[in-house]
């Protein structure tokens, strides 16, 4: 009886679930591309898909870092929080939370951001109209996919589409470099975007498989087993 | 001691307050502009101070009808909320809510939307950069002050400005013909924007009168005071 509440004093301390001892980065919500100090641009994303893959990877006993734009939804209790406004800072925080075991990059970062963002309130001209020039931002999921040294054994982006979803997503995989490419079709019609369920197509070197629309929190805990299997079997 | 209860019946179902049976139109909020599907542009306003005056306002007995844009905080109860996204649609809230005997323009709307908005989203071109044309949204605060027949007794517009407060907001009340602009200073280094107060300068005919910094809730109830006096030595 005392070797079992030893064991069980040891067990709740130790690392537990197929996770354990694994370090693992999740991108997460919107990012806001500033115009002027009272105007940005921004992504319409609720943040809702990432927040509940990193609590389901952190009940598989995975150590998350979890890096988050502004978004509606708490960050889940228990995981490393990192708020970022822009693509810029998102970058920087990634780039500072390498190495991880797994890198999942479900923010949705603005492609552009505004060159000749102001640090004054853009007023109306003569003519009426602003003129904004753009930049291209980092692509995140690229420059880590791509890392010559210190790549994450696992790297996952997500693809938001609203037309040709597979051929789209597929696509994106091969050329950013990452090794799956969770896609869903957000066109207005599906009530994905900022709802409660979702519907994925897992795009692999083993092609794409469709998952049935299923809530959030399931495709999370799905995609966590995922992660798990494939991380335990590279070694 | 009957006569005293039915005084207390009717009491508590008649209007009560200094703004009792008045109708006032309070809009609030940011607007967001859509880019595509999944990006849009947007203002950094949280709906606060509108959302502590549409409450002052209802407090004082009037029939408060709260027109807000995609805000972070909940409108108050026992208002008539109408929910908008776009300039456009708040324009087409606010005609549909007139006649009132206050107007209240305490939303942060955008200047433009994006004419040339795609209903796909926009993917990175062979040049990387987007071309955005704007168009110039709805002036609603200046639509309504300029009413031929109909305007509302009392036009109040808000001014978030970041640098000359006084002199900017003081040519915007001539410039859109409202009786009242309440401005305040959002340069980042006051902290307002986002905040729990406002340092508020209310412009009118009689000039720039400022007001000492203090809560958003302590603004609202000022100013609706300053509303109720201002209707009841009009009628």
């Amino acid at each position: 009886e005392i070797l079992a509440a030893i064991t069980a004093q040891l067990g709740a301390n130790a690392p537990q679930g197929s996770l354990a001892g694994r370090r693992i980065l999740v991108t997460s919500g919107p990012t806001h591309e500033p115009i002027d100090p009272v105007r940005y641009i921004a992504n319409r994303s609720s943040g809702a898909q990432g927040t509940a893959l990193a609590r389901a990877l952190r009940d598989q006993g995975a150590e998350v870092v979890f890096i988050t734009g502004p978004a509606d939804i708490r960050p889940p209790e228990g995981v490393e929080v990192v708020a970022v406004q822009s693509a810029l800072e998102m970058e920087a925080a990634v780039q500072a939370a390498l190495p991880v075991d797994a890198g999942v990059f479900a923010a949705a970062v603005a492609d552009w951001r505004v060159a000749s963002a102001s640090d004054r309130k853009l007023k109306k001209s003569k003519d009426g109209l602003p003129v904004l020039e753009f930049a291209e931002n980092p692509d995140i999921l690229k420059t880590v996919s791509r890392m010559a040294q210190g790549r994450p054994p696992l790297v996952v982006g997500f693809a938001a589409e609203t037309n040709d979803v597979v051929e789209n997503a597929t696509a994106k995989r091969l050329r950013k470099g990452c090794d799956w490419i969770v896609a869903n079709d957000v066109s207005p019609a599906t009530g994905i975007m900022g709802g409660d369920e979702n519907a994925v197509i897992l795009i692999s070197d083993q092609g794409a498989e469709e998952w049935p629309r299923m809530g959030k929190a399931e495709v999370a805990t799905r995609l966590a087993a995922r992660i798990a299997t494939t991380l335990n079997s590279k070694s």
